[in-house]
């Protein structure tokens, strides 16, 4: 195996980053903090994207499309009630490039092509897509406006890593403008409850289900609802977040309508998205130390069949590989994806290696033996066990198998999820916690700000977020010793 | 009706505009150019993307992402065989913004935050792609590599048209990498075939296929094969290109590749591209004075089914739309498209002028009489022809009148080009046609960038393409009289 990765329990961080590269996932590219998203990953985010979209259209919301360019006079429209966000963008000042008059083989910018104002690469769209429903919605009739839309966004990031962070990167991001405030909120959460769907029963990556606290939450949103999975390193993932705008946008860009009653109103806001971030995810939640883990329904291959090759024994392989393809037949009539491999110039040591490595969910074996007994060796990625199973009734077995790979790859990462999830009451605790066992922590916290501020500062933990399920338990802070109303969950954060 | 459209016998281009506008496709944005495209528009580029994306697989090829910047110096390496590339492009020089320290309501670029290099905004991705390749492939085992890519691309145009000609458009790039030429020049061909089974077939809009002279082809490429369209204006409408790249791209970035027998090589190349230019090629081609006429396979929605309501008559209107329910469900076992439309506020009269504006092929309307009856009234968009139906077997009949109006559209569309396509032996012909019936021509040329030049400073016609199928047949220049050995086709051109 050429491509051996380091160990998840000596350098978790190296051992992402190499099974990115080595499962051809994605790569650096030679723009600084972007990536290359290669096929293999690129199929998983279809997966995903084809997945999401069904979702979203079931619940009403249809596809647009809106310029990647915001004036900066809309973020100075913006800034007014989001004075948090972020300034690190790309910025775009000129449009016209031209030949340097010292030296015919360099481009230079053209001086006389400057903007007469900046345009900002879009770090999010919520500027541009409030500025453009001001022309749309004049009445109650017109709303609500459930509108998605899928593109790239570009955001200055300092510390990159592929899929987690990089400074370009693509996702969807839904925003929908409503008469009413109820109306709003329902959305925001109908979002989170999509979000939660996908990635426990597409991803099988637990999530808890909260809202955040003032200093997290995004900084034009009068709530924001998070979904917040938990990786093998202990460390938490913010993987969707669903915002309730409240009027804030609408009051930045003048977006009125007429009610029913004739009154003019400002309307209500909601925006929400996941990106390929959810690909960090998936990889962190599943895959051990000999390469990706994928759940059966975010495979781009469910199952590879490779039969046996001997390359003295022409007529041999001629029936192992017509009983492979009638196999893949037959599966692709459960709508199973099948790969058939009949390289006969690679060893077999080094094909059972690259699927694992790939985490295809299932792998087929099939040797002149298995041809006679009429049966096949199968084994699970997740596993590792093998069985021999007979050919007849391949279909529903392999079927079922992959619900069963699927499942249980849920209930192993909820196991995991609830076994580093710890009740603390001291500071003490917490700190050790969160330095030998790491995960999540709840704990009773004040409800300040600058309490949040010094546990992050002394220990790095953030607040991931307030469960929504959280009782009202009255306690008493784990910093402050201030009073408490209820437990609240603590991680250190990608 | 509200949203009446000028005629296109008037003004073309104005009842282009209206016709976009009016029927919810796009409007302009806030931002130079740059087009914000509407949910209904938007379907129909999901449509073309999804059977496009279908075909790309079929034909072998992978999805993948790249970097949205491409670094100038990328386009230093490139120019030295793409001297004619355009300049004009969105230019990134900073990465921070800053609130002003004269005015805190007012942001400004922070000129602290200058990059060391300019990244340009991709007007195509040849240059970040080749030099991600030199990095992909060392051997023969490594090749082809066949990627294609979904995504945005900006060229900075100083006129601009909703779908024609926009800042951002979106587009797919197939970039494709061969160990040999005629291998290479096989994929260009068969993407080219592929462009023309999807228009023809998918949009019915006829093309000619062809390969461009020296000057209009893409400035990076040995041979740049195009398929043309002609509008019902009698402009053509280039709609895609595939370009035969040779080895320029892989000698500007030094991609090279060990061949079998062990020698060095540089790679072949290929890339081919279709955009949302399409959707105003489509608008182009079949729409009236009515509004929109799509052809069935790319209509987000290919049969509307109007119950009429009355407003005093509950029981009666809860039977219609029940009928009306029932016959959807039956074209939804066909796979139709359909909505129902039960909006008891707006006339009859006001809802057919809307469908009609949105180009449903067919309108199918129930009242009380044809419950009765057991008939349904059904109107066709093209020809506006009713006709009652009997509702045993409307599947099945509404099945084949899709598929009629599908041929039948793109048989006009035939007929015109045809008879808007004409051989001339004169330079006074020429462009005497071109004045008053325009459409293609097809001339002598005596094979010279002088002469095409002229032709075009005289008239505004290009060479739209040397017709795949032209004969050699030896003739005379129409404009200089010099020796020729084939017709070409001239055209005024969007």
């Amino acid at each position: 195996m050429s491509n051996k990765l380091p160990k998840r329990s000596e350098d978790f961080s190296l051992w992402y980053n190499e099974l990115v590269k080595n499962a051809q996932l994605a790569d650096n590219s030679g723009v600084r903090g972007c990536m290359v998203i290669k096929p293999y990953g690129f199929a998983i985010w279809e997966l995903m994207k084809e997945q999401l979209d069904k979702m979203f259209k079931e619940t009403g919301h249809q596809n647009a499309y809106f310029p990647i360019f915001v004036p900066k006079s809309l973020f100075e429209a913006e800034e007014k009630n989001a004075e948090g966000f972020a300034k690190e963008c790309a910025v775009v000042t000129h449009y016209r490039l031209k030949t340097d008059p010292e030296d015919s083989s360099k481009l230079i910018v053209d001086p006389d092509a400057k903007l007469e104002e900046e345009l900002i690469v879009r770090p999010t769209s919520e500027a541009i897509i409030w500025s453009t429903y001001k022309g749309w919605v004049q009445s109650y009739r017109d709303l609500p406006l459930l509108i998605n839309q899928w593109a790239n966004v570009v955001r200055w990031e300092m510390r990159t890593r592929l899929f987690l962070r990089t400074t370009e990167f693509l996702w969807q991001e839904g925003h929908t403008a409503h008469a009413t405030k109820q109306e709003a909120i329902a959305e925001a959460r109908q979002m989170h409850d999509v979000y939660e769907t996908f990635t426990q029963d597409w991803m099988a990556m637990p999530v808890i289900k909260g809202y955040k606290s003032d200093s997290e939450r995004f900084a034009g949103a009068d709530d924001t609802f998070t979904i917040e999975a938990l990786m093998q390193d202990g460390k938490a993932l913010q993987a969707g977040t669903s915002h309730f705008l409240g009027q804030n946008f609408a009051k930045a860009f003048d977006v009125e309508f007429q009610t029913a009653e004739g009154k003019k109103e400002y309307v209500w806001g909601t925006s929400w998205g996941v990106s390929t971030r959810l690909i960090g995810g998936l990889i962190m939640t599943h895959s051990d130390d000999e390469g990706l883990v994928l759940p059966p329904k975010l495979a781009p291959y469910q199952v590879v069949i490779i039969p046996f090759l001997n390359k003295k024994k022409a007529e041999q392989n001629e029936m192992l590989i017509a009983k492979a393809n009638e196999i893949r037949d037959e599966l692709v009539q459960f709508g199973i994806r099948v790969q058939v491999d009949t390289d006969i110039t690679k060893r077999p040591g080094f094909k059972f290696a690259e699927y694992e490595l790939k985490g295809y969910p299932v792998r087929m074996v099939i040797g002149p033996r298995d041809l006679e007994n009429d049966q096949v060796e199968i084994a699970r990625r997740d596993t590792k066990e093998k069985s021999l199973q007979n050919i007849d009734g391949i279909g529903t077995h392999v079927n079922d198998l992959l619900n069963e790979i699927q499942d249980s790859l849920f209930n192993k990462a909820v196991s995991f999820r609830d076994t580093h999830t710890t009740e603390v009451t001291t500071f003490e605790e917490f700190k050790d916690i969160l330095d030998t066992k790491g995960g999540f922590i709840s704990a009773h916290w004040d409800g300040t700000e600058e309490t949040e501020e010094l546990i992050k500062d002394a220990t790095k933990a953030t607040i991931r977020c307030i469960p929504l399920d959280a009782k009202e338990v009255a306690g008493v802070c784990v910093f402050s010793g201030k009073p408490s109303k209820r437990r609240v969950l603590f991680a250190k954060a990608y």
